[in-house]
């Protein structure tokens, strides 16, 4: 009863959470002593410890195993009980413990649940969040190298029936490792005695299971399919990804990048779906890091609170000057991070941007400051303000601060999205707001400077 | 030798750009006469005169044409010349005169050019633009109903080599009328005796090519499919649109959406694509126009002039107060903006989102304004600026200021885009500066009002 011992000493371990051990305990133990001792144990505890197996001992492991046992396996490690437990460790125990599943499992795996239990099970195959992992389903028909068109298509008539898709269909040899795709409308038009290898369109274009959802998308463009193979590292067919999760994953990429945009964290659901409370949280936990970044402005100011009580007019123009800044950073980090998105543009064109952004701030800026110059000097000739005898110099000073403000704003907008990239954030995050604070706390300093150099001696 | 009379006339009518009056002419005109007539003109005249044509005259017209001369005019109308023309026209007499083209001619059209020549053309059908007659092509098999499923995969052989995509195929009755779809691969599973109707999965998922391009992504998204037929208003099969396709729509739909977010107009090509100069005037029109609207703030100061100068420690939060309106605006926008573009809100939807940013904003201004009387407070306290001795006071507005103002900008940024989409304007373009802007001015005289309530007899 070896194998009761060590079974309630593994349950004992899963329950006091005391992952670690249990990993080396499982590392030291022959495959076949692991298979025999599951036995023993059921449900989540079973899923767990074989979870915590590394990907070549889980193989075997999953081979020593009986075909009835291996199923309550595959329905266990797709339960919300195993889910939680899961979900209860600590991330970097996870990150470390969690290897991809070996290609067998992981395929009759997706083969033998429902779609609502591949649901949890995706996430438990232990590819990350967003990895195309998470979106393969097994509704393909694979065929043999070996087969004629027409016997490729006898053998889709057996076994076709009930899949989502047959447009594509898999050649993969006798390990299951995927050889070439071939699409049905190919098979149909083919002389029926060829051989289905040389009906096939290489190159052959895959994705692996651990490549981001990104990287999906960008495949998908270029080679216009309306299926992916997906494999693991070492080439085993998993499934396949269709053309309409693309669709979803294209919107849900630029939700994010929008929301982010605009200042808040992603809601990740319909914005009727999320709870109140918790959308106040995500809105707010930005809202107060800006309002945070935004008090400096209240600092900056106060360091020139003489200059304003001197010249009171100074201080009318302040929104103006700040928001115009503002307003040239967000249009240039919305180009930028849209940019960097669709892959317009790389880390490397950096330079060119800025080179680009440098003449279009100064363009930008030079036109907004003369409408400026002049509406200081149209209101003060048609009196609607009184702005006292040097307004002709605080429109040069309005002037040249918008230049200056506008150029920062400008290149800030632009720069700040590849500075994130570059250290390895997500580019969106330079939201308009956080363009717009950093702009206002530096345009405030901008404006105080020009004007003490220029009203030196008359307003100062 | 009336055609040559004609024909001459014509030809003066299209070079002195007297579109209305050829047209009555040509109305007025039986077709078998302005068949005969067109005789005698070629090139980018003979295509003008047939694009004049109402639809039926124009259907009328072609098949009164002898085959080659039918050719003929099919090339002409794809030519550069031919667009250039027609570009000259006022817009207005373009969307006047240039009805949907017959299907007979549209289907011809689109088999007989190049892809190159379809791009020309495709603006040509009178289709506008972002309209799905812009994607479609005519890469598609068409079967008859009476036909079985043995004999559709016999049709398909002869005819599908060189299409794009057979992985669905077209049931047509004898006038061109597309009846149901069917998918290749279950004419593949059928059993070859059934007949093709039979083997359709309804309900049949059709566009119309003057449909707008959101609403074929709206269908795919629905239904998953890998391609949707295009028929014009009578249920004529014009041709198909691919799910390929539908990812370059739905990003660029997004890439629009992020830019006017921005603040910018949408650049309509990569960003190093565009030409510095007319990224500049798109980005500086707006930019202007935020900066007229931004001038109001300077008015709303002066309104103000004299309490900033007797207690110009107000002046300080001026930046801090109207930003935090500004960000909590932009917030709101874009979650609301991308919830219209995915649909997941309607404009019925208006009071429920009302509501509910009602009390974020409420909840979000009050955590905000806690802060800054807190600030105000501590930096007083910790003797790093000096507020006076009414500094609780000066707390107070600002924190009851915060409130009014991150309510008023939650408010402004969620309710703008529903007033936009209600009088048929892009949502969109209440961009994240351009309700920071409107918030602004908002934001100053809430602000100021609220500290003539509360400070008045102690700081004003």
């Amino acid at each position: 009863m070896i194998e009761t011992a060590t079974s309630s000493l593994w349950e004992d371990l899963i329950h006091s959470q005391r992952w670690e051990e249990l990993r080396a305990r499982l590392t030291a133990t022959h495959s076949s002593d692991i298979a025999e001792a599951m036995g023993q144990i059921h449900g989540k505890e079973q899923a767990v410890v074989f979870r915590l197996l590394s990907r070549d001992h889980a193989a075997q492991v999953f081979s020593y195993l009986p075909s009835d046992r291996q199923k309550e396996l595959l329905r266990a490690l797709s339960t919300d009980e195993v889910k939680s437990v899961l979900d209860g460790m600590p991330p970097d125990d996870r990150t470390r413990f969690f290897e991809e599943l070996p290609a067998t499992v992981t395929r009759q795996l997706l083969e033998v649940l429902s779609p609502e239990e591949l649901k949890n099970a995706r996430q438990l195959l232990g590819y990350p969040e967003h990895s195309v992992g998470r979106y393969m389903t097994p509704d393909y028909v694979a065929i043999r190298p070996e087969m004629t068109a027409s016997q490729a298509l006898e053998h889709i008539r057996k076994v076709g029936r009930g899949m989502e898709t047959l447009n594509v269909i898999y050649i993969l040899d006798e390990n299951g490792k995927l050889l070439e795709d071939v699409r049905l409308g190919s098979l149909v038009l083919a002389d029926p005695q060829t051989v289905v290898t040389a009906i096939a369109d290489p190159p052959l274009v895959s994705l692996l299971a651990t490549d981001d959802r990104e990287r999906a998308l960008e495949l998908f463009e270029k080679y216009d399919r309306v299926a992916l193979p997906v494999t693991d590292a070492l080439g085993n067919m998993l499934g396949i990804v269709t053309a309409d999760d693309m669709l979803d994953i294209a919107e849900s990429e630029a939700t994010e990048d929008i929301q982010k945009l605009g200042g808040s964290e992603a809601l990740e659901a319909p914005y009727m779906q999320v709870g109140l409370w918790s959308m106040v949280r995500k809105r707010g936990g930005w809202l107060s890091a800006l309002f945070l970044g935004e008090m400096l402005t209240a600092t900056a100011m106060s360091f020139f609170e003489q200059e304003i009580a001197r010249a009171v007019v100074l201080a009318l123009f302040v929104p103006l000057i700040i928001s115009s800044g503002g307003n040239s950073g967000s249009q240039a980090a919305s180009l930028i991070i849209r940019a960097l998105a669709l892959r317009e543009l790389k880390l490397r064109d950096w330079f060119r941007v800025f080179r680009r952004e440098l003449i279009s701030g100064l363009a930008l800026g030079s036109f907004l400051g003369v409408i400026g110059f002049f509406r200081i000097v149209a209101w003060q000739h048609l009196h609607l303000t009184n702005y006292g005898q040097h307004y002709v110099l605080l429109g040069i000073t309005v002037w040249a601060s918008l230049i200056g403000v506008v150029m920062f704003g400008t290149l800030a907008g632009s720069m700040l999205p590849f500075v994130l990239r570059r250290f390895g954030f997500d580019p969106a995050a330079s939201s308009a707001p956080f363009v717009a604070t950093l702009v206002d706390v530096t345009g405030l300093c901008i404006y105080f400077m020009v004007a003490l150099v220029i009203l030196r001696g008359t307003l100062l």
